[in-house]
Order: structure tokens, then C-alpha cells, then sequence
């Protein structure tokens, strides 16, 4: 995607051969920055302080972190300290296990001489199809969004409403529940998208509003307590998100939140669609509520927040009262019930087995 | 309710004889500090600025109101234009119109000389009565609490859980909502409190848990997309909030986002009660969605955010990109059928016309 006129990727190697270049998503939307990750600690820490998050983009970070890794030591003791090390940074989006265990099946058999080079390659590949997924998920949403509109009256804006940050910036280019709602902006689609600010890290409100900001997409931002009260009003065509993990049977982990808002949308009749690269369905599992771990992450981000001041610096400050203790689930399970399909990129499924089991008979 | 020890309301009338004090609750967690206002422009600052807030608390600060008003000038064009400034300051909450019309009523009568008089024993009336009904609905809440811990194991803690502020800071003294579980604590029953932050201005993490801390109620404060998470894992024994308008059929007006959690609690099963003093209940109207006007404020509530630096001083900081619009609602909207129970002075009732009559026949 463009950023002030310029394309860019969120992940990419670096010239210097030894290094991986990212955008640090902690600073924005008030500075854009740039950092260069040199070492396996550096990708480990980039994925736990959320420099880099989304669960495409943490599966290709995980991919370049074993590159680092394996410059240092190549042994089989160095690739299992880093794929282990780096599976643990985060334990909720599949993603992150899937790109370590395909890459670590390709890598252990090689000569460790070869490995570094030969992770290199599989990193940029993952990337690359990364962005491949996100193009045919954009082209699998869009006559969705297309039949929506056509509903409404002509020339009327379709609106959506998305949660937290399941955009560009949260893969590796086009984003997932993004690439539809780009595709059909840039097509001439009147799109307007309602951008829950997704407390506590506020990803809709600063890297969401930041993405459609740059790209010239009609937003508006709202806490996430909103958008049943414009879902209750005829204010939401359909709600489209990401998701971290899918299981076999449909249910959807995602964003904490995720799930009121699909109970909303399912109480308003509005369709309730998941962006699922297949990299996110996990099919050795069923039941989302049992079975997927939720990441509790520090009450800091719900006691604290870091934002602009006016005299320009960035500023953390304290919203609870000294003494109150916090809680911080990351994700939350929408069951499959709730969810009206699942946009992968081999086209749209009802989020059920037999939906599933039809689209990737070759991960049974 | 007591503050270091001593006891407190949110409001009372200076022992000068000619101004009202009130605890400034935008300074909340962070300052306890007290405002006197000494003019109707005061007043209706104090209101619209939510320096007093809550259903109940706007209503007894427009008594207040209009007696500052009717000092300054007591004829009939000075009662109509303090009422009728008074009554513009926030459309959603029906106490305020309660009051006023009240007040109004009572004092249009009389000669201009004795009205400010009658002015002030009639505000200070209607504090007194709304601490008798939070004391009231207190006692009619408590066996509700009661029966729901009986069926824990023993010793076990009660779960709530509310959204915003219907507490002591949001009435004259023991609040709604609270009051049941201030009285299920100083009996002796373990409760735990989930405190929805409630974005955009948490008065649930600012006013709720200073309450809650200040009085030594277990909470624990939490992100408004996190209570539908607490909900699937049992981790919620009941829901409790306040209202700021109740149609005759049950429909409930309530801080943004209270219907995302009224859909959880219905989702899994678990009891979602409204604590409604009967100022709060609008019979004149049926449809909540249709009928009651949303409050629409001011979109830097969501952009930018003020708190507590680590040195100190309070700041406020921006959030969103410069650039992304927001849109601010202030309330939504409850249908009845995803409502328990209203816990009135009178009682706890169905949510509906019939439960609603059933109690209060002489509102009919």
C-alpha cells in the first residue's frame, strides 16, 4: 500500500543482507518509523511488544526471525531454540505455529551451511503469498460488498463497520477484512467504513483510521460500545474482520470485542463476514471457546494509554484510579453460529465443518 | 457514601445560603476536588460539561438550578427561561424533565417572592428522595444477589458486572445500580465487581472504580470489549446498570454500549438487571429506539483522551490520526426482551408494560 505516495510492504529484508527492515506499529498514527530487526531477539521482541502484530504478519516475522537465527547458528540445537522461542512470543493467532513448523519441516533436513539462505527464501515466499492470499481474498469479498450495495439506493455509500486491525498493516500488504473494502473504493464503490477504535491497544483508532486515512477511504471512528447502537439503526450494511484463529468447525478467535459485535450484527439481521487467509484455520481443532488459548496481556494497556499531546510529543497517561487492578484478555470467540461466512481465499464458505471441508478437502 | 472517612454527597447547598456545592466529577480519579455554583449559567455549565452527571444527579442539580436562577430572578419570564435552559442541556436522561416540570409545577403558583425559597426546600426534597429510593432499591436488589450466590458453592465470590457510572457519583448517595451491591458488601457477601471502562469518558474506570475502591468492593476495571469473554466463561454471575430513560414498555436508555452487553448476558444465559427509580421511567413513550433522543457529543471524546502523567500533572492526548473523523453517541438503546428485571423502589418487575403497571398504577 501507499504511504505518502510511496509503496510499501510492512516486512521486508533488508540490502544489507543481514537484516529485516519493519514499521514500528507502536508509534502509530503520530510518527511513522522504521526498524531494523538483527537478531532473533530483535523479531522475538518485535512480535511480544506488538512493533509488529496481525496474525499474517507475526507468521511472516516468525519466518524472518528463524533467518536471523540461523545466520548466528545454523546447528540443529540453534533452529529449535528459535522456533521455540519465537512460538511462545504470543500464544493466540495459529499463524505464528503454522509459518515456524512449515518452515522449521523445510529447514531441518538441509545441511546447516544451507539453512540461513534457504530460510531467507522461504521467508520472502510466505510474505509474498501472504500478499497472493490477500489479493484473492479481496477479489473473493468483493462481489459480496458488490451485492450489498446493490440492495441500497442508488449512489447510497455502503457501510461497514470493522474491528480492530485486520488491514495492511496487520499482514504483509492488502490486509485480510481490508482488501475487500480496498478493492471496492478503488473500483468506485461509494464505501464508508465505520472503525471501531478496539480498545485497549486502540488499533482501529490508530493504525485502522491511520491505513484508510493514507488510501483516501471515507472512515469514521467510534469507540467499540457504538456500533450496536448504528447497527441497531440501519447505519451498518455488514461487518467484516480478521481473525487469529478458525477452527474446523467455524468458530472465530479474534480481537477482544469481536464477539458483541457479531452478537449485535446477528440481532439486526446485518451479515457478519471473517476475512480467513488459511493460514488462520486451524483444523486440528473444533470447539474455539475450549480450545484455543486467549492470550492476558499486561493491565498496563488498560490502565495506561500513549497518545499525542497537543504540543506534539507522545505522552502516556493513567485513566484508572491507583489501587484498581485491571484485566486484559487479548481475544474472544465469536461461535460459528454468529458468523454468516468465512471470505478465504479460495472463495466464500459457511462458517461450518461441512463449508470448510469443501474449500480445503486437502487439510482433512 | 464516605470519601477518607468522611461522608459525602455529590451535591448540597453551601451553608452561605446562596450556592451550591458539588464534587467536580471531570477531576475524578485523579483530584478530588469541589465546585460551588453560585448562578443558573453555573448550573447549566455544571450539567452540560458532565462536571455532575447521571440520570439522577442532572435531575437535583436542575432543582438546584432553578433556585440559583429564581435568587437572580424570580418572575414568571425568569422560572420559563431557567427551565427551559436547564432542560437543553442533555436530551436523553428524562429526570432532568422529571425534575424540572416538578419544580415548575410546585412553584409557578406561588407569588414571586416566596419562590426561591420554595426553590431550595424543594431541590433539597428531591435529594432526599432520591437517596430514599437508592436505599429503596437497594433492599428490593439485595435478596436478587442473594439468591444467585446461594447457588455458588459456598464462600465462592459474586460476579457483577456494570457498565458506566450508576453509582453513588451518579445520584446524590448510594447510586443505583451500586446500591444493591453496597449493601450486598456491608452484609457480608463476597462480591466482585467487573468495571466496564466505558468509553468515550470511563466514567467506569475514573468514577466506578474510585467509588468501588474508596468504599473496598473487590473490582476489577476492564476494557468495554472484554465483559462478552467474561460472560462465555462463567466469570459473570449477573449484569447491573443504571438507566437514564425507561419507556413504559420496558425498553432501557443507558450509556453507549450497554446493549452489546445485554446481548451477551441474554447469549449465555446469565441475568441482566436495570436499576430504575421510577424518575427514570418515561411513561409517556413505548419504543425506546424510535422514541428517545440519542445524545450526540462531541467527537474530541473520542480522539483525545485526558488522565494522569507519571510526574503528576494531568494531559490530554489524541488518539486517532489527525484527520479521521469520529462520531460520538451517547447512549443506545435496550430492547425490553433482553432485560430481566427493572429493580425499582417499588420492587423488582418484568420489563415489560405489565410488570411496569403492575407497580406503578398511579403512573398509568
Amino acid at each position: 500500500m501507499n504511504i505518502h505516495g510511496q509503496p510499501w510492504r510492512t516486512i521486508w529484508p533488508e540490502t544489507d543482507g543481514e537484516s529485516v527492515g519493519i514499521i514500528d506499529q507502536t508509534r502509530l498514527p503520530h510518527e511513522f518509523a522504521v526498524l531494523t530487526l538483527r537478531s532473533l531477539a530483535d523479531a522475538a521482541h518485535a512480535i511480544q511488544s506488538m512493533q509488529v502484530r496481525g496474525a499474517p504478519l507475526i507468521g511472516a516475522t516468525a519466518g524472518y526471525g528463524l533467518w536471523l537465527a540461523l545466520r548466528a547458528d545454523p546447528s540443529d540445537t540453534g533452529l529449535a531454540h528459535a522456533h521455540a522461542l519465537l512460538l511462545e512470543t504470543r500464544p493466540t493467532a495459529i499463524n505464528l505455529r503454522w509459518a515456524l513448523d512449515r518452515c522449521r519441516a523445510h529447514l531441518a533436513p538441509l545441511p546447516s551451511a544451507q539453512r540461513a539462505a534457504a530460510a531467507r527464501a522461504l521467508a520472502a515466499e510466505i510474505c509474498d503469498e501472504d500478499v497472493a492470499i490477500n489479493r484473492a481474498i479481496g477479489e473473493a469479498g468483493l462481489p459480496l460488498l458488490r451485492a450489498l450495495a446493490a440492495q441500497k439506493k442508488s449512489g447510497a455509500r455502503l457501510n461497514l463497520l470493522t474491528h480492530c486491525n485486520a488491514g495492511w498493516l496487520a499482514t504483509v500488504d492488502r490486509g485480510t477484512a481490508t482488501a475487500p473494502i480496498y478493492l471496492a473504493h478503488d473500483s468506485g464503490l461509494p464505501v464508508h467504513v465505520w472503525v471501531d477504535e478496539t480498545r485497549p491497544r486502540n488499533q482501529g483508532a490508530s493504525l485502522t483510521a491511520w491505513e484508510l486515512l493514507n488510501h483516501g477511504v471515507p472512515h469514521t471512528v467510534i469507540v467499540d460500545n457504538a456500533g450496536g447502537h448504528y447497527l441497531q439503526h440501519g447505519e451498518v450494511d455488514v461487518v467484516i474482520v480478521g481473525t487469529d484463529r478458525v477452527t474446523a468447525h467455524g468458530d472465530v478467535c479474534n480481537k477482544i470485542g469481536t464477539y458483541l459485535k457479531a452478537l449485535a450484527a446477528h440481532d439486526n439481521g446485518i451479515p457478519f463476514y471473517v476475512a480467513a487467509p488459511s493460514p488462520s484455520i486451524d483444523f486440528s481443532i473444533r470447539d474455539g471457546l475450549r480450545e484455543i488459548p486467549i492470550e492476558e496481556r499486561s493491565p498496563r494497556e488498560v490502565t495506561h494509554l500513549t497518545g499525542r499531546l497537543d504540543t506534539g510529543g507522545l505522552a502516556t497517561i493513567r485513566v484508572t484510579p491507583d489501587g484498581s487492578p485491571a484485566r486484559n484478555p487479548g481475544f474472544d470467540v465469536t461461535p460459528a453460529r454468529l458468523v454468516t461466512g468465512l471470505i478465504t481465499e479460495r472463495g466464500v464458505c459457511p462458517a461450518t465443518a461441512a463449508g470448510l471441508a469443501q474449500l480445503f478437502p486437502d487439510r482433512q
